[in-house]
C-alpha cells in the first residue's frame, strides 16, 4: 500500500502558521514522523500562499529532505510551482516524487501533462472533468479511460498512475461509498498493474464518528483493490486497519507485516 | 444483514452445562440477550449430545420461543434431529426457521433435502462435497452451483438459500481470505437475490488480535456483498462494524440506520 502522508498541507492553520514563522522543527517533525509512522510519500502543498507558493513549497521541501529519504508528492494546482518544486527536489534526492494531481480538466491536463510526459513520475489522475465531480459509476470510468489513455500515449507508464475515482460525503449521498467502491473495482479490473488512490476522510463528512466510517471504509476499499491512500499516518487505528486488510485481502505471504506490526505494538 | 446468533451452541461449554442442568435461565439469558443486540435468528445446537440430541434441542426450543418471537436457526448434522425440532418449533412459533446446513455431501444432500424441498425454510448451503474442504474460488463456484441447482429443482427458493463458501485460517494460507472474499462475490453476482453467509472468525485462528482481523475482515466481506453472518450479537464492536459497513455499502438509505445505532450508543 502506498500511503502519501497529508499532514504537510497549508490549509491546516498550525502549518500554515510554521511556514509563514519558518518553523524548521515544525515541518521537520512532521515529515519525520510521518516517515517514522510508515508513510510511502510525504505530501507538501503550500498551495494557500497565492503569490509565494513556489518560494514557501522549496522551503517545505529543504525541510523535508533534511530529516527523510523519502520522496515527497508535490500537491499544487499550478503547473510552474510543480515544475519549479520538482527540480528543486530534484536538486536535493535521487528518489521519483509524485505529482498531485492531473485529471481531464482541459486547463489542468494541458499545463500538468508535458510535466509528467515521458518521465518516471508518478502521478495522481483525477477523475474529473470540465463538467466538475462525476456522479455515477460510469462517468468516472470514462473520465479514468480518457485521462489513462493520454498518460499512455505521453509515456508515462501504467504502474505509474494512480486513479483517484473521487469520493463524496455519505451524508448527501448514501450511494456514493459504493459508487467509490465499484469504480475502484473495476478500474483495478479494467487496468492491469495501475493503482488507485483516495483520501477517503471525505465520505464521513457531516456524520458522527467519523474516524471509525473512514477506517471500516478503508477495509473495504482495499478489499475492492485500492493500494494507495492519502492519509495521516499518525492516525494508529488506521494503519493499524490497513496493514490487517492488507493481509486479509492476501497481499502479506505468511501474515508476515502483520506480525511484525503486532509485535512492534501497532495492532490493538 | 442476517445475522445468525451463535451463542446457543452446546460445544460451548457453559451452554452444554446449562442444557444438561436444565438451567432456563442461562438459556433464555442468552436468547433474549441476542434478540435485544439484534440477532435476526437464534442458531440452536445440542449436536454434542448424541443420543438425546432431539430432547435436548426441543427443550432448548421451548426456551427460545418463550422469551422471543425470533426464528431460530436449527443446528444439526441429522436429519432426523432436525426434522423433530422442526416440528417441535413449528408448534409453538409461525415463523420460518433456517436450517443450518446442507451441502453437497452425498449423505448431507440425500438426507437434508427432502426436509426443505418445496417449503418455505431458509438453508444454509455449504460449499463442500465428498472430497473435503474446498481449494480455490472455483472448486468453490462449482459446488455451489450444483448445489443450488438442486436445491432449485426441489423447489427452494432462490432468496431462500444462504451459501456459505467456507472459510479457512490465514495463518495456514494467506490467500483463503481473498479466496473467500472473491467467492463470495462471484456468487452473489451469479445467481441474483441468493444470499451468502458465514462465521467469519475462522480466518483469524493462530494470529493475535482476533477480535480486530475478524471484524476488519467483516467490513471487507460486505464490501464484497455478503449478506448474512453466523456470529456473537454481543459483540459490541463486531455489530458496529456491521451496521457502519452497510452503511457505506449502500445498503441503508439516508444513513438512518448508522444514525439510529449511533444515538443508541451503538457507534463507538
Amino acid at each position: 500500500m502506498i500511503i502519501v502522508g497529508e499532514l504537510i498541507n497549508a490549509t491546516r492553520k498550525a502549518v500554515k502558521v510554521a511556514i509563514e514563522d519558518r518553523d524548521h522543527a515544525f515541518i521537520q517533525k512532521l515529515a519525520r514522523d510521518q516517515a517514522d509512522a510508515g508513510a510511502t510519500y510525504i505530501d507538501v502543498n503550500a498551495g494557500v500562499f497565492v503569490e509565494k507558493e513556489a518560494e514557501y513549497l522549496n522551503w517545505v521541501i529543504d525541510n523535508v529532505t533534511e530529516v527523510t529519504d523519502l520522496p515527497v508528492c508535490i500537491d499544487s494546482p499550478s503547473s510552474n510551482v510543480i515544475e519549479e518544486a520538482l527540480i528543486h527536489f530534484q536538486g536535493k534526492s535521487n528518489k521519483t516524487p509524485m505529482i498531485n494531481s492531473i485529471s481531464l480538466e482541459k486547463e489542468k491536463l494541458e499545463n500538468i501533462l508535458p510535466v509528467v510526459a515521458g518521465t518516471d513520475l508518478r502521478v495522481i489522475a483525477l477523475c474529473m472533468n470540465d463538467k466538475g465531480m462525476p456522479h455515477t459509476v460510469d462517468e468516472r470510468l470514462e473520465t479514468a479511460d480518457k485521462l489513462i489513455n493520454k498518460l499512455l500515449q505521453n509515456n508515462v507508464k501504467t504502474e505509474n498512475i494512480f486513479v483517484d475515482p473521487l469520493l463524496q460525503a455519505l451524508a448527501s449521498d448514501s450511494s456514493c461509498g459504493v459508487t467509490f467502491l465499484t469504480s475502484i473495482e473495476r478500474i483495478m479490473n479494467a487496468y492491469p498493474g495501475i493503482h488507485t488512490i483516495c483520501g477517503l476522510s471525505n465520505v464521513s463528512f457531516g456524520l458522527p464518528e467519523r474516524g471509525f466510517l473512514n477506517q471500516t471504509f478503508m477495509a473495504m476499499a482495499i478489499a475492492k483493490g485500492l493500494d494507495g491512500a492519502i492519509a495521516n499516518p499518525l492516525n494508529e487505528k488506521m494503519m493499524a486497519t490497513i496493514v490487517t486488510a492488507e493481509t486479509l485481502a492476501g497481499r502479506d505471504e505468511y501474515c508476515m507485516a502483520y506480525l511484525g506490526a503486532y509485535r512492534a505494538g501497532k495492532i490493538k
